[in-house]
């Protein structure tokens, strides 16, 4: 899972680029990489999935991370951070989809950290067309520091804070947050509930761990077909509160904001809550999406497609 | 799905690289593609999975067909293909992989095609380490034509072959042909079933069929855990029957060839065999799929990783 990154600083000097895959730029402070969208990315509606798109987040941002200088030195925190065996872990993260690329599209992929309050910090995502520069994505996540021994969230240390500061960018979210509380959603309060989900061992990763990556797809799994396919993913708002392992099973509920789901055809954007749930009730993941109708955007949106005409 | 490919021919002065992402070299015969392993590419043990490898090698075919000016023609066969309502369908397909990428490898794959038999194509592909040049996968697959209005397979027509045969390479298989006869698992013969696997929304393609890359997935829910921790993946043969949509209700079935599973840490190399049906019986996949013991290879696998320590 790609909660957990460590940090370690290095001079600017040293933010070379040994493995081509992607650049700092901007005085240091924003790192920038293209991706070339595959078939393979692409999704039922034709275009590339949210899954992509996060996945393009996280490697961004573990790309950041190691040309900054961290992966080389193993595992490494920050000196300090490693002293009191603090690593980060995502809270929340929102992202918002103007458009989606398409197969062969080339996105660009531009991402930052800022400071966030006395212990966070923030992280953000441009994403846009490499040829025309229109903006495709935005992307902003809050991280904060855990005890890797006792599992507890930890307040930034001093230490830690002077190490770190010096790659924070002074700059305002790249997405408005979504400030309004996500609900607790139950049974009582479900429109419709998915049991018995559980990771497929491609969905590991190295810890044994499910790719956080991954959540969006269980909470797709309780979304009303009608939805996903009269309607297109315009954001999502993920609020993680627990790790899932590979023996967890899960429950994906969804609540919708218009409950006249049968006419959904005829409406216009749609809200939906989510919840993640261990079956034995332990909260995973709190979420928040919405929708617009597909006629809204598709134009473009339909290229050359690797198969048959239906 | 990617089974369905159509083909249309070009003069090789028109083999060009417009897309930056990979291109036509040695008299226009093989198409020569990059990749550099992505974070999100790599499974629980640390190297690329088998799913990462076969979209690679989908990725390929689908764009050697695209440079050599097939899909800016639409969803357009050959002339004389779309005038017959016929399409390439994939019926076999085996994978040999002899060690497994790590994240940041750039993985250099070359694909061709020749003919098979006088009715099928034969598709290879090699997969090479870009820095080292030592070779990492070699991949070879059938395909067949099919009427995709009556979705019977064809004898392929004469005008056809004569439109696509000059695409063709005269060479060996790059693979020693698995020639054994998969035999058809069932309750009684199977050591494993695992039932009620259904798509997510996400194994989708645009034509709502399960992208078949996503049927190893499915293959490996029913192999022992056992197996999947104390071995590696070696190679994989797949029988490709029929084609699954997003309602369908599959089991996956497998027998192990050496039964003291409980013994597997001691084993050396372990063979399975393995079918996919629809809960209603039709099968849709045999496969046979063979396991080494990780400590044969994992020197060498274990790469810096995103993610805290154990």
């Amino acid at each position: 899972q790609w909660m957990m990154l460590d940090w370690k600083p290095r001079r600017s000097d040293m933010l070379v680029d040994p493995f081509g895959i992607g650049k700092i730029v901007q005085d240091g402070f924003i790192f920038r990489q293209n991706f070339s969208i595959r078939s393979y990315e692409i999704g039922a509606d034709g275009t590339a999935s949210i899954e992509t798109l996060m996945n393009h987040l996280q490697e961004t941002a573990l790309n950041h991370v190691m040309t900054a200088g961290l992966l080389d030195a193993g595992f490494g925190a920050t000196p300090a951070m490693a002293k009191k065996n603090l690593i980060w872990v995502v809270t929340r993260m929102q992202v918002v989809v103007d458009r989606y690329p398409t197969w062969n599209d080339v996105v660009n992929v531009e991402t930052w950290v800022s400071a966030s309050g006395k212990n966070g910090m923030r992280r953000d995502w441009l994403i846009r067309n490499a040829k025309t520069g229109e903006t495709l994505t935005r992307a902003t996540s809050l991280w904060v520091m855990m005890n890797k021994l006792t599992r507890r969230l930890s307040k930034m240390p001093d230490e830690v804070r002077q190490e770190i500061e010096p790659y924070f960018l002074n700059s305002d979210p790249v997405v408005d947050e979504d400030s309004r509380k996500l609900p607790k959603l139950g049974d009582s309060t479900a429109d419709y509930v998915r049991r018995g989900l559980t990771p497929r061992w491609s969905d590991l990763d190295v810890n044994q761990h499910v790719n956080n990556v991954k959540y969006i797809g269980w909470i797709l799994e309780s979304a009303p077909q009608q939805i996903l396919e009269s309607h297109q993913l315009a954001s999502v708002t993920l609020e993680y509160r627990r790790e899932c392992g590979r023996d967890s099973v899960l429950q994906s509920l969804t609540a919708v904001s218009d409950k006249d789901i049968g006419n959904l055809v005829n409406l216009g954007s749609v809200e939906c809550q989510h919840l993640l749930r261990l079956e034995e009730g332990a909260e995973v993941l709190r979420a928040r999406t919405e929708w617009r109708p597909k006629d809204a955007h598709n134009f473009g949106n339909v290229g050359p497609i690797p198969a048959e005409s239906t």
